[in-house]
């Protein structure tokens, strides 16, 4: 038995053929939605680090699309620079059962090197699934030990990464062990980094984007890997988890697909805010509550939100508070949406400090054990005026039973574009059009056109 | 009390000035001991899997040299090629009391960086100093728990990496903690591999140079990383080890040089050999043994040679040979010298397999008391007609006490450019006299002549 042997199998013998048509579906609008995250990483500064970074030590020219710049590079560099962009905003898609981002560590690196190969959309399209399903289970694998220090978009995404680019250089199902292998050996990502809200949370999904289409490049030019990468006793679970359970690598393959699982991020905020933050608005809404009603919130969580927001209490910069649940519920309490807008001009607001300090989390038996393949939302509001209300949801806006709809998806992309200036709304119109038609594109090319001067775009001020 | 941080202060501020003359000295050594490794790295199959992804994804021009292929690129690929190219032939460096190999993730991307930044050979010869003590101190602080599971070169490598080349783009203490952080986030490399000779330990040098050197560059950028990376609750310990120790991050700080602590390796072997494999060279010249007078021999170490040596008991490359005890020690009974052409040529062969499964290892209490300070080799040799010999070495061929002069670091550094072909004797001896005026330099040229037709040398058949 080699549980890890039978996902790179799956991994490099998915064909568009083999993936029913409602999951393709899906991953066209996982596409549409990853791109748009990756137009709203525009500007950003340690996107624009990581992309000056791609430019000065990568080819000035190549096949393969830099989104935030409009340059073209490798498809190393491009992978890298589109991964980071793509993750900054915080309204790249999650797989609840994994607590992981697949979008950004799939598409990155796929586009890049089907645009390299001169690839079919319908190859794209599988790539990714190949993609999604192995992080994801890679993701249910290491388990909620492992995700109390690592962030395993960053650890699981290498081998996301290895998986998609894998399936599109045509490995077989050995070459795809060895892929596997060297992603697994890579493996990286702390969430020390948001204590202070540093800037590594780019930095996983540039690495992990990176170090995947590396070792798939590498098996396919005979480098080998370790055979039993996930559970040999010096492997990823020896080393970074205490609950891996090897069963989940394979769970479902071939039939339960964990793509259509894939959830859309409403808010621009860590997803463990989420729950919270659509119960809370459904409370505000159902009692017609104004924020000055409220004297103090409880939120009912699992651990995991515990986990990664308690540390961030008093966040100064706006990718730090969409960690901080004080600040996603006050500003849900305000503008019944926590948008990029809404973080960029409101999260230091006097009005939004003053109750996100009177906002707690509690760790809630319900809530935790349904975690992470239900994320329940409770909050229980205690008013000025001496009542206690409660609210509940049980899928957030964005999850599978409660998803956005290809107009929603679209609108989200218009908005993101607008924000960053990363696109005009004419082009992202016409590239999201386009993207709808994605399985019928004979070869995969750029997104969005070259700029005029064929300069690439100025990032930052 | 942040002792990260205190590190990164101390790898910023080090010049050439704060140095010792004959830790300055030891540098020099190093620096031609690391640079004949990355010229044995020549034409090996994973080295050439590694730089021609190198040459595929990077540009074409640069100002940084590949030493296996004479060819020129960006200092991110040269450093990843070079790091891959160095560590193959197992004749890189060790610092015994870290297990740390620091030559081939220090060296790597600092002669990158200074070629590409034009800058002195003194300059050079400080940023690795901050590399080496860097490293150093990482790998210890990691501990003997951390080891176990991960290869302590590819994890600490990442800050050793970052500190050399932060120390050449002149950071800052302040940047340089950033560049920690970030670098810490990608640490990576498990020993898993080794189970099946997988080429692992090339892409975990290749990862470990290219990820440090990204890291200072970013830093550089403004990109911040997590302030307490090392001792943080979600940090490298957190994750990473089980008995890491802050105290030794910061141990004997810019009195103590662990740079001169460092071992050169005599034979061509994990160094977890080398102690047993030495006092089986002096009980044979002692008592004139032939390798038909030996029934069996138990070699008495410490765990650590256990965890990484105990799973290979059928070597089937020549890499993974230089992990089996006792393939290493037969070899020493027939040559008395376990380097690259006896493996190349004899690892398989059946009077090498016939000794080597006679050869087994016991932890011994004193030897693993002594671990990882001290390397003490102890051997048991029964011979056929029943005496029981013992030998003892207490620093094993090229320990500090013991260690190798600029003659043999001279006549070692041929021998592999002539095993390899990656250069030709002419080349070699002068580009190693050259080498010892580093000191000298005003600037960091191409250690190598570019090839006639300036078309980069062929590797592999």
């Amino acid at each position: 038995m080699n549980a890890g042997a039978d996902l790179a199998g799956f991994a490099a013998g998915l064909r568009f053929e083999h993936i029913p048509g409602e999951v393709v579906r899906k991953t066209e609008d996982l596409l549409v939605d990853w791109f748009a995250s990756a137009v709203a990483g525009h500007g950003s500064r340690p996107v624009t680090a990581i992309s000056s970074f791609a430019q000065a030590m990568g080819p000035q020219q190549g096949a393969a699309e830099v989104i935030t710049t409009r340059r073209r590079s490798s498809p190393y560099f491009a992978a890298m620079a589109n991964a980071a962009a793509s993750h900054v905003a915080e309204q790249d898609d999650v797989h609840n059962g994994s607590v992981f981002h697949p979008a950004t560590v799939v598409f990155s690196p796929a586009l890049a090197v089907a645009q390299a190969l001169g690839a079919s959309g319908r190859q794209l399209l599988a790539a990714c699934v190949a993609g999604y399903e192995t992080g994801i289970r890679v993701g249910e694998f290491l388990g909620r030990s492992h995700y109390k220090v690592f962030h395993t978009t960053g650890t699981a995404g290498t081998l996301a990464a290895a998986a998609a680019v894998g399936n599109l250089l045509g490995l077989d199902a050995q070459q795809m062990r060895h892929a596997f292998g060297s992603a697994g050996t890579q493996s990286a990502g702390l969430w020390e980094f948001l204590r202070t809200g540093a800037d590594s949370k780019q930095l996983h999904t540039a690495h992990a984007a990176a170090a995947g289409l590396l070792s798939a490049y590498l098996a396919k030019d005979g480098f080998t890997g370790a055979d039993r990468i996930f559970d040999g006793p010096q492997g990823m679970a020896a080393g970074m988890s205490s609950d891996a359970d090897a069963r989940k690598l394979t769970d479902g393959l071939g039939t339960r697909w964990a793509t259509a699982e894939t959830s859309f991020k409403y808010h621009a905020s860590c997803r463990h805010t989420h729950p919270a933050a659509d119960a809370l608005a459904a409370v505000m809404i159902e009692h017609a509550l104004k924020p000055a009603d409220i004297a103090r919130i409880v939120t009912h969580v699992h651990q995991g939100a515990i986990d990664v927001l308690g540390p961030v209490v008093d966040p100064v910069t706006v990718h730090q508070s969409k960690f901080s649940m004080g600040t996603v519920l006050a500003l849900v309490a305000h503008y019944r949406h926590a948008g990029l807008p809404e973080f960029e001009e409101h999260f230091r607001d006097d009005a939004i400090v003053a109750l996100r300090d009177r906002i707690e989390m509690e760790r809630d038996p319900e809530v935790d054990g349904a975690y992470p393949r239900r994320w329940i939302g409770k909050v229980t509001v205690h008013t000025v005026d001496g009542r206690t209300l409660r609210g509940r949801v049980d899928e957030p806006k964005g999850d599978p039973g409660n998803t956005l709809s290809r107009d929603e998806i679209t609108a989200k992309a218009l908005q993101l574009a607008a924000f960053s200036g990363g696109a005009t709304e004419a082009e992202m119109r016409a590239a999201v059009q386009r993207l709808w038609q994605v399985a019928h594109w004979p070869r995969v090319d750029a997104l969005l056109p070259l700029p005029p001067a064929g300069e690439g775009r100025g990032e930052g001020a």
